[in-house]
């Protein structure tokens, strides 16, 4: 459990893209972030007050959390002087970089003497156990995918905070790094060894009330061969009462597999639900959720609209046109 | 790597699938072992002479090769009593589990000790990429199973001694603990981390000859929550161009999870072959390996013609029959 409220570091990002995490965690959970930290040339800007160190500390902030990109896999000496002065004034460092935070010599004697936290997200901190199949009280809905990077994360997000503006028992559980940045909680799945993936899911999401439902995170996608069996471990660990499906239509191939066409929505739907029911059989496939950020309104439109014929199913933009077709499908279950 | 001849330990197994380990290099390396050694309690019988740990020292034995595997791998006190005995006696250890022989301080204290060895065959030692989904060339054939333990590795390992027997090129490729400790080599899949589990398979088998088999061994199953996300990996990352279909007709429930039906050997075809086929579109089911060891002669024979007739394909016992009907499959793939 990472420390809130942050402090988000935006160094040097040269341009908003970069900073997508921090944007992540402004767009999702602002309560979560009382300021921002740029340095010099920093070209991105979340929209929130630009604090140093000593200002956030005094406002309240438990935690510098890493919101970019870094330039070639490494930690700059510009940036380790801003993240060395964090810890000595009291803040803990969360970060989902490749590069872990626990393995710069100099962040890590610093956090040993000054007894602060270096949270590296992308490694599991928690001994997960070995699924067992057990039903679980309480209802939970995942997003699988077409492809990798559809808009899985963005739909589960949205459709949460739809069913919370309701009044809905409602949480989002996050399975990646910036979806465990965003929320200061999960499981970094794609971490986990393999005996314990299901295990880890079935952890994150627990018996709760009959009418609280999780926003599982997906990851992967059935048909993507580098990370199918993920996929695979969230459809069961997750044991889902509901699965959304996403798809973004202007994707030529497999996402790094040039050589592999994506599948159609009806495969995706053939494919997923059969393996969910070995969970849940009363597992239902509830909508569709189309990332049409590449197409202009009418064509985004056209499309969704004949989806929606085809597929005989809610079918949305949740960014567009935002998640209350989907809470509507997830209420009436 | 590791000295033969081994003594096989079976502990207090708590039935005859647990001990499938020892099992495992019995049926397959009976050289290789000279005794068993079994606790009070033990359910397992592997068919060896049992011997304490003088005589087996006495007969020669190296190397106390832990055979029995309990759910998450847990080195019990009772067992850490007779591996500490051993070492102390001459003997190295050898171990799948997932808890590390290195990591309990007393056996690695006890071993520096007394110079002794503690193999643990389960920890990758290899740094696998992602899976790049290439197709190579060679062949390939998967075992998968209705279940977990229904005799996939049986399978796998006796297609290749047929078709080696046949002067054909062929290889088995381990992806457990059992079958590393058989061959010496091969991925412990179920331990590698949830991003290289496709990639590992790709690295396990490697561009080949155009009529050289891989012989991939099996693990988990689709059917099987708490493994399935393993299986997947298999089928992505082994790209087979053939499938066998495994089964144990007598098995009430799915290994460990007592809510679990079976599923039918149809709808097993049904989710493996299109799945594999995203990594392999030639891929087909080529035949059907069912482990009647629980049946009589007439009632195993009359059920395997059953199969046969519903499945339109070759069916065979291969522990009863061999595996010659499966490799006639092969070659005329």
């Amino acid at each position: 459990m990472i420390e809130t409220p942050y402090l988000l570091f935006l160094g040097d990002a040269p341009d908003q893209l970069a900073a997508k995490v921090a944007q992540g965690i402004r767009d999702w959970r602002p309560d979560n972030a009382i300021g921002q930290f740029r340095m010099e040339g920093c070209k991105a800007d979340v929209g929130l007050p630009d604090m140093d160190l000593n200002a956030a500390r005094d406002a309240g902030a438990k935690t510098l959390v890493i919101g970019v990109a870094n330039r070639g896999g490494v930690i700059s000496a510009a940036w380790k002087k801003v993240l060395v002065q964090a810890l000595e004034e009291g803040f803990d460092l969360a970060s989902g970089l490749h590069n872990l935070l626990r393995d710069e010599e100099d962040l890590a004697a610093v956090a040993r003497a000054t007894g602060r936290r270096l949270h590296d997200v992308r490694v599991p901190d928690v001994t997960y156990p070995i699924a067992n199949g057990v039903r679980r009280s309480g209802k939970r809905c995942l997003a699988v995918g077409t492809d990798c990077s559809v808009g899985k994360m963005y739909t589960s997000l949205a459709v949460d905070r739809e069913m919370k503006a309701r009044g809905l028992k409602s949480t989002f559980r996050a399975t990646g790094q910036t979806g465990i940045l965003i929320t200061g909680n999960g499981v970094p799945l794609d971490a986990v060894i393999a005996d314990f993936m299901a295990g880890s899911i079935e952890w994150l999401t627990p018996d709760n009330d009959a009418d609280h439902w999780d926003h599982i995170e997906g990851q992967g996608s059935l048909f993507h061969v580098s990370y199918s069996g993920v996929t695979m471990a969230l459809i069961h660990g997750g044991q889902p009462d509901a699965l959304i499906l996403s798809h973004e239509p202007t994707r030529t191939h497999m996402r790094g597999l040039p050589d592999y066409d994506l599948p159609s929505l009806e495969a995706l739907r053939d494919a997923a639900l059969p393996l969910a029911r070995i969970a849940n059989p009363a597992c239902q496939v509830v909508g569709v959720s189309i990332n049409t950020a590449a197409m202009g309104e009418d064509a985004a439109l056209s499309y969704l609209a004949e989806v929606e014929k085809c597929m005989g199913l809610p079918t949305v933009d949740p960014f567009r046109q935002g998640a209350a077709r989907l809470a509507d499908a997830l209420e009436a279950l």
